[in-house]
């Protein structure tokens, strides 16, 4: 149902993010409207922001090969001849890609699955798609499949279901490695990632 | 300057509002785009969002009398017969009127400054429109003003020059008292709130 009230009806909206309740909702609506009657020149902040967020929701969709946020059919990675075709990596979310993508690291396609598996969530292979993931390893030549989900349960959980989808596929299946981040100092690391860290100990 | 990316145009977009820094907007911008292709039905956040900021800017304005927030060009507070015409509630901001208008204590008029004098900031008379303040008090029959600033230094400064100005008009001008909150522990009170409640002290 929406408010009659313009200031409460932008007021419940606000409150829609994440991680803002009521009181920051009203505290950004009433800054938006003395924003708005502050008599400076040009657009005001409410409709800028209302602007970008109709051109979000018209222009950004999904590739429609790996998911990616794209503003074509098919995005910037899997059109680029230069990508490695035989490596993909498949991550949670559009974030999880943009971080791996900061590394320079992996030169390979990816494919985003917009989650986890999370059964107590009711979230399963259907929400994600995974049919379509599959799809598109039988069709094209992936050597291998980097499972690049979260290090958390349901990461793990997500991983462990798509290594057995995958593997009958002939496509070696590798899993990013869990440990010691990078100027980590044992003695703050909780004991889960040390006992990691210990089990998959390499030869130096 | 606007970005040519939707995505990161949003993100500076919400980085505009209070308290939002880049890494937040980023994530509000990653929820509402993922909300957007979440395939619910009706209307995602973005055009809820979207369509409630156009509004707000097209349908609230200031009061023609006391500056308040208002959809008509008098708000329901001035326009209401039943308020006491002889007394006016000077605020900073139309939250406080709000939290005024929250404890039911107060049956007269108010007055919005938008903002407090704070001549290191440039913020002088003309910014708060104060002559409009003393026209209105010179125009119509109020016999008290009360000074409801903030109990900071620029509320302090701001109510110490409006009450000069006002004193003249032969008016009766107040303060918010100032002192220990209610269920306030000693202990617990900085020493300025207690030394004010001590100098402020009432016969019981």
């Amino acid at each position: 149902m929406k408010s009659a009230d313009p200031i409460q009806r932008l007021v419940l909206e606000l409150g829609r993010l994440p991680g803002i309740g009521e009181r920051s909702a009203t505290r950004l609506a009433f800054h938006i409207i003395r924003e708005t009657h502050g008599g400076k020149q040009g657009a005001t902040l409410a409709e800028d922001l209302a602007a970008a967020l109709v051109d979000v929701v018209k222009s950004v969709g999904l590739c429609t090969r790996c998911r990616n946020l794209s503003l074509e059919s098919e995005c910037r990675i899997c059109s680029d001849p230069q990508r490695d075709k035989s490596t993909m990596c498949v991550v949670e979310s559009v974030q999880d890609l943009r971080a791996l993508e900061g590394t320079g690291a992996f030169k390979g396609r990816y494919h985003v699955l917009h989650g986890a598996l999370a059964p107590l969530d009711g979230i399963g292979p259907d929400d994600l798609r995974l049919d379509e993931l599959i799809e598109r390893l039988r069709a094209d030549l992936y050597t291998e499949v980097v499972l690049a989900t979260n290090a958390d349960v349901e990461g793990d959980v997500t991983a462990l279901y798509l290594a057995r989808l995958i593997r009958p596929l002939d496509i070696k299946v590798t899993r990013l490695a869990s440990g010691i981040p990078l100027g980590g100092e044992l003695e703050y690391i909780d004991s889960a990632t040390l006992g990691r860290a210990l089990s998959d100990r390499r030869e130096f």
